[in-house]
């Protein structure tokens, strides 16, 4: 199972695409980091051209790395109307990334994403980072801050469905 | 001049293309209505699958039609952060199916709007959609809302870019 996070932002958004992999020596499973990085767009140009820009770049790490699912967070905080109004641009942007290709997508709340990284909902940004850095077995928390976030976001999503599978449900796309 | 009017919305996204045509008889220029109606989606699918067919019904009439810019409204307000997220969904849909096809897109507030359309800024909603049909000599106002609504976002474009060429200056593309 190979799962592209999605850390949505509007002049940087994190990506990152996690394999839950069996280690034949452990029997056991587990998290590999193939890639990560942030699509970085100006605030100077026009919001069209920005959300062309990642969209594309959405579309070519899907094509080259093909995931099996997209996750990305729910968000239910933002400044203002207006950034919450941007910020929901690239969302949409990335789910279109993601429907084109095939690709359900599941959102997560932030309380979600610390608890399945760290284990505990109310953990510092810092200490996700740390735990990414860790559970992925990378020297160095990945950079930018956005790139973690994204592999955090990843992450939940394949601690999410083995808790399920685990239960013997089925994980339900929560993007409504 | 063709302009695509487009009124985002998370269940109908409103559209009305207007070309501005040189009356030959009067001499003059005149507003003529191309089409107009609604993409309707269901709140049963998830949002993903939502965002993709408006994509999809938008990239055809951009197809189909050709205009020369799009037109949406700027929002300032919504309920609260959630719906200003999935509005804002939407938005970046648009946005991106306008710059797909190399179209530039500006963004108009409600009252420049309603200052475009019936003289007034703080005009009712019917009074717009009564002067939509009005200046475009439809012999009924069009349905649905969102499609006279559009129409009002395509006709304040070819208004304000008629003044702006009047002065001898340029249209600024609005969407930042």
């Amino acid at each position: 199972m190979r799962v592209l996070g999605i850390d949505c932002g509007t002049e940087y958004t994190g990506y990152g695409i996690v394999d839950l992999v069996r280690d034949q020596c452990a029997a056991n499973d587990r998290l590999v980091c193939i890639c990560c990085g942030a699509i970085r767009v100006s605030p100077r140009e026009p919001m069209p051209v920005r959300l062309s820009r990642i969209s594309r770049a959405l579309q070519d790490l899907i094509a080259t790395h093909r995931p099996d699912r997209v996750a990305i967070e729910d968000v239910f905080y933002a400044v203002n109307v207006k950034s919450a109004l941007k910020l929901g641009q690239v969302r949409g942007v990335a789910m279109l990334a993601a429907a084109s290709a095939g690709l359900e997508v599941s959102e997560y709340a932030p309380l979600s994403i610390k608890s399945a990284v760290v284990g505990y909902g109310r953990a510092e940004k810092h200490q996700v980072q740390q735990m990414v850095a860790r559970l992925l077995q990378l020297e160095e928390v990945p950079e930018p801050a956005d790139a973690a976030d994204a592999l955090a976001i990843a992450i939940c999503h394949l601690h999410t469905e083995a808790t399920v599978q685990r239960q013997g449900g089925n994980l339900r796309t929560a993007a409504r």
